[in-house]
């Protein structure tokens, strides 16, 4: 059955406007061109675009997955009809200036138009979604040289894009790369289109890595410069970035037709995402591939980590979306599927057989299980669409605002990254498990949700690695600068939801949430010992995200208990749905924080007293 | 790589031997002819048996679907291969009497002895087990002379069996099947087979429902026989049980090749388990297929839910091998992965990038996943086990300990099948994690278990039914008996941890857990109405899942603390694993019970007030 756009776009313009109050970002210059008007156009756009250019295949890209013959990469049709008609809408270049063909679309909106296309098909966005981060890196560092050979085409949809960072040995641990890019003689070192190196290496887990979509691909490639005595520089300060393209370019970014040196070495089989080509890549087997550096010498990794807090935000909007699709699908399933009868009121556990069935959104473990789905979908979207607003405040906003947003955003990054990933995918888990028998089976869309899903707490930075961020680095930056901002924001919402009867109770809750999470950020440093208090950053980083939802929910529950008065009965039904969300969340997952928190208080060691070899 | 089998071998002797005292059960005149000696060679046939013929076709299995080309079904050969091979190893009949061909091995043996086979490949071991259950079940309801035709050539490996009960329209509500049973003719009241029926119907979900290996395929069906007026009964207590084998058979078990009239409507293509063919079956499209009636009139699902007990502590120990599986291969594969290099001791988070890069079981967050996974699959196991011994007494101790034996397996199934099913497969998700993005690739197994594991949830009850079951039923029978007496259990193995200087913080955190859950059992039923009670049940059973566990850790920790004086270096280490199990179980997941009875105690009714058709 087709997903319930309907019931996606009502909730993003509740969260856009009455919430967000997105339609005030036209104040600042850049988004002065925009109303409610012009946003809702390209919100109807992609619901469009999702319903009848993605969703109808997401199927059919996870059955006939990519494969190569030997000579070329073989998608199936709907694969480049897809990416066509996404690149004709626009939305390539969407949040890019109108210069450069792009709409100037504030980052909060462009984000919630592609809620719906990737709720579609996600495997099927990905090839877009890169191609947009890729341009959209080259417009931050690149030359204007390269901006016009490069970046441009990607925003026109000539081009693709992909990103090269992993190796076969390095994944999580960049610094040991091993693709090594030597200048390509003094000739080339004031190449047009920037300093011409030769690349010789392997590049795993490469999504687009290889198809014959579009005029060329642009690979970002993270590599690493050899010293004078040969030697490859120690750690990610030795890293630099290139562009690799597949078929050489020239300075007007037309295709010269010339292959360069890369070669298709391998696809991953996956158990999702299956309608992405995943590949290994070998660069420079024939000698050395041509690649253009991007940057500084040893500035790879900086300008790579300049764009990664917008993707890992989209990672988390993909798993959001995930989730909030298995959510639609169960909760439409549960209302037409009938089974069983409610227990009976009383002191016995009984049930009149005579009765007829009820649709299984009537019982009460459903009705669990429809709501924590809900719960986490739209809990997760709010928070990427908040921080996504906080890039639009950074990109636009006056100075001191925008420094605020640069803070709020860098210590909520790993939580928009890793919590949806976490809590969506078991979401996905709950639309199985509504599904019953049925959830189980290739029949239906809940199981393909829950595989794809699965690979979010792994790319991009592992579920571990955001731990360590958060921990590590983002708790502690400037003094503390970011979480003293973020328990403000929280303290804000606190003080407006005492004012509202019905969310007052849960105000309390969340302050002393807050207050807990203070004192296990406390406990956990309290050694002096960065070992001991990274051994438990996970269960910090769980607790910390509940919290950041908790805060989430309360700040939605206010503004749609506000709502509520001048509501028909339609939209007050809907209103309630986010108060219900609400209570749900401070009844049941709220709870989890001090659990969680408990070894993070009592420092427990366990992790590093045990030997990881005597298990 | 291949399953490290000397690992499960070291702590299945450990909890059969040291924990369990399983050589005690001799004393018992049906397991006189037994001693570690023979125990210890049907776990090493067993063994052999998963390394050899099951899990070298595991991912096979998976691969090639069964098929079916209109005329017949195919499965890869190894399917039948490893079916013979099972089959030939008497493990078939291993718990039955001798006079029929069995061991008279205990259950707990049995059990142990089968999860390696499970381990190795839960798809192709299905076969058996379902083939061993039908057979249990008609040697416990059936006449002889069923006995002689349908069960004993099953035991032999000559047919193979299946359990029909769910319908399209009916699953977890057995009471509405409509599969109809009409009596056929007087002349076949009195058949040798039994009265003798005619039946006509769709059964859904039948695993091992058609295929070629074997003579015959004996499918043991619930449905209805109408009343006078033609109407089917309501309710369960309107369903018998039926013999209905696909080839006819005569009263000496030889097949007569007339085909039943029953048709393959069906496969089902699934998210794991791939490698069980999975059928819809329609009964009696050519008139009516024959059916010989076991047990009375009515006493369908009792006879039924005589062999569920057992068929759940089999979906366990499935999903526990699962777990158990993972978490080998996870921790093999962090042994020899090398990645990263851990956080330095001291304030600052530092990493010295010239040091050599270290294995990933290393790190502290990968040696968290590993003792999670760890403490998930062997403390499931010791479930397990300790549940089928339960079976043993049961069946041949003293009247008193068999009722306590009952009593404590009643109240513990629901916890044997669902705590798995949630807890190995999140383990599988860790195991995944583990590996990083080859995880999510099919060249490794650990994505198979986590899609195989998924089903454990869903099937021989959902978690829902599970959680319904326990605080429904288990928990109040005979006015809490069961619940009191797994509470003095509880309390026995409190008192003594409470001696051992290593245990005792945890035995009064175990205390604490208890009167916790005790309280919440008495604010879950303190309303006086079912439908609140029940309205929060699986958050019920989640937490008496967990204290269920910690009170097994914690009675496995004070047998390894007891083993520890006497013990090697190498076998100090095993029983130090344990300790640290015990360990992480108190200190991570323990403390989630509270959070867990949270909404139990506040009697929260949200899942009753909230409308179904409003999310």
């Amino acid at each position: 059955m087709q997903l319930d756009y309907a019931s996606i776009r009502q909730t993003l313009d509740f969260l856009l406007y009455d919430w967000l109050e997105v339609e005030a970002l036209s104040r600042h210059a850049r988004y002065a061109g925009h109303d409610r008007q012009t946003y809702g156009a390209v919100l109807d756009m992609c619901e469009r675009l999702a319903a009848d250019k993605f969703e109808p295949f997401n199927r059919l890209v996870d059955q006939q997955e990519p494969h190569f013959d030997g000579q070329q990469l073989h998608l199936p049709d709907c694969t480049p009809a897809a990416c066509a008609a996404y690149a004709e809408s626009g939305m390539l270049a969407a949040s890019h200036d109108y210069e450069v063909g792009g709409m100037q679309l504030p980052c909060v909106v462009d984000m919630a138009a592609n809620s719906m296309v990737s709720a579609a098909s996600i495997a099927l966005k990905a090839y877009s979604m890169l191609t947009a981060a890729n341009a959209g890196l080259l417009m931050a560092h690149g030359t204007p040289a390269q901006q016009k050979a490069f970046a441009l085409p990607q925003l026109q949809g000539r081009f693709f894009g992909t990103m090269n960072l992993s190796e076969p040995q390095a994944g999580s641990s960049l610094s040991d790369i091993t693709t090594r890019a030597v200048p390509d003689g003094a000739d080339h070192a004031d190449d047009p289109l920037g300093p011409r190196y030769r690349l010789r290496g392997r590049k795993m887990w490469i999504s687009g890595g290889e198809h014959a979509m579009g005029e060329d691909i642009v690979h970002l490639v993270l590599a690493k410069v050899p010293d004078d005595s040969g030697q490859l520089p120690a750690g990610v300060g030795g890293i630099s970035l290139f562009i690799v393209p597949k078929i050489l370019v020239d300075t007007e970014g037309r295709v010269t037709g010339e292959r360069n040196d890369i070669a298709l070495a391998g696809l991953n089989h996956k158990l999702g995402y299956r309608g992405t080509v995943n590949t290994l890549l070998h660069y420079g087997e024939q000698g050395g591939a041509i690649g253009y550096r991007v940057g500084a010498l040893g500035a790879g990794l900086q300008c790579m980590f300049h764009m990664m807090n917008e993707a890992r935000i989209q990672v988390g909007l993909g798993a959001t979306m995930l989730g909030y699709a298995g959510y639609l699908q169960s909760r439409d399933y549960a209302r037409q599927r009938p089974q069983g009868r409610p227990v009976a009121a009383g002191q016995k556990v009984v049930k009149n057989a005579q009765q007829p069935q009820v649709p299984i959104a009537e019982h009460a473990d459903v009705k669990r299980m429809l709501l924590a789905q809900k719960c986490y979908a739209e809990g997760a979207l709010a928070l990427q669409l908040y921080c996504a607003k906080l890039v639009d405040t950074k990109r636009a906003g006056e100075p001191q605002q925008a420094d605020a947003a640069q803070l709020l955003l860098q210590v909520l990054t790993p939580i928009a990254k890793s919590w949806p990933s976490q809590w969506c995918q078991e979401g996905n888990s709950l639309a199985i498990q509504v599904l019953g028998g049925y959830g189980y089976t290739r029949d239906y869309a809940v199981e393909q949700h829950w595989r794809d899903n699965r690979l979010n707490m792994i790319h991009e930075g592992t579920h571990g690695i955001q731990a360590l961020d958060l921990l590590g680095r983002k708790l502690r930056m400037d003094g503390g600068a970011a979480w003293a901002l973020l328990q403000a924001e929280i303290a804000q919402t606190v003080a407006a939801a005492r004012t509202v009867s019905a969310c007052a109770p849960w105000a309390d809750r969340l302050a002393t949430a807050t207050q807990a999470l203070q004192a296990a950020t406390d406990a956990a440093w309290s050694s002096g010992n960065a070992q001991l208090a990274l051994a438990n950053a996970t269960a910090y980083m769980t607790a910390f995200g509940h919290v950041t939802l908790a805060w989430l929910w309360l700040d939605v529950a206010v503004k749609a208990h506000a709502g509520m008065a001048a509501a028909d009965a339609g939209q007050q039904a809907f209103l309630q749905g986010k108060l219900d969300c609400a209570r749900y969340f401070y009844a049941y997952e709220l709870p989890l924080v001090q659990a969680w928190l408990a070894p993070v208080m009592a420092g427990e060691g366990l992790f590093l007293e045990v030997e990881g070899r005597g298990f």
